[in-house]
């Protein structure tokens, strides 16, 4: 018996254990930045700018959830899913002379919950035809093949008067 | 010791039980409605949407996480901060005409976890001077005091044409 005894109470104990690591996580990693999430999305973020740069939108575009939900809003409103987001970007930015050369800066990662995130930032694109830039909203969820895009919001901000 | 046994079993079962509906419960509730969120939320917009058409701006500026980090994106860049987000509605809507009839419409909440949702509208504005509207995309937090805007990001969208 009180070998039965030790066992329950390690088993019950592991069970505790195991459970209560996994239980707290989703609300200890609000605002947190210590579980990689940052790197990743980062790295998402630079692997967009290098495809943008490189003039290839299909690679940019593996950055964004690739379903119909994906949403993208922005001053012509809202388009949806993946194929009308890519047509979008391909329907205005027709070569690499329109594309330019791509910058995100200032980005700030807010971490909502162990899958899911804010993203601030700045993008600048510097064309020979003029430079133009703004600021953009991306939620980010974590997918069995990574950080995704699953909404975007992006504004055009006109330079500053000095 | 079948006593003990039986014990055991029962107290593993009602932990691994208790522990496993804790547990599932930030996976399942992403992209459910089931939590009452969307209610709660709906409400926070429509109390937002009184207190505009009232010409009330603190009132609808409850609306919003009352935070430093409260940040505000838009054709202006980001503002940030719940005082500074205050002072552009003052500054930007001075009184009752330029604030005109404010409608929200085409709401969609998004569940990103059980304490965090991304909503998308739209905004109407109806004004003697002339009509503007457009695109909105809010991040939402439960905090202890209820569901509050940590992030807006807001677009104008030009009327398109016929």
């Amino acid at each position: 018996m009180p070998r039965v005894s030790f066992n329950c109470t390690v088993a019950i104990s592991f069970i505790l254990l195991v459970l209560s690591v996994g239980y707290l996580t989703p609300a200890q990693s609000l605002r947190s930045a210590g579980d990689g999430s940052p790197v990743e999305i980062t790295q998402v973020l630079t692997q967009q700018q290098s495809a943008w740069n490189a003039g290839d939108i299909p690679s940019f575009m593996k950055g964004y959830w690739n379903s119909p939900e994906l949403s993208f809003s922005g001053s012509n409103g809202v388009s949806r899913g993946w194929q009308a987001v890519l047509v979008r970007y391909q329907h205005n930015y027709p070569d690499k002379s329109a594309m330019g050369h791509l910058d995100f800066s200032d980005l700030e990662i807010h971490s909502l919950s162990d899958s899911a995130a804010l993203v601030l930032g700045q993008w600048h694109l510097k064309r020979d035809s003029g430079d133009v830039g703004g600021v953009f909203t991306l939620v980010f969820e974590r997918f069995p093949d990574g950080w995704k895009i699953i909404h975007d919001h992006t504004s055009q901000v006109p330079p500053q008067k000095p």
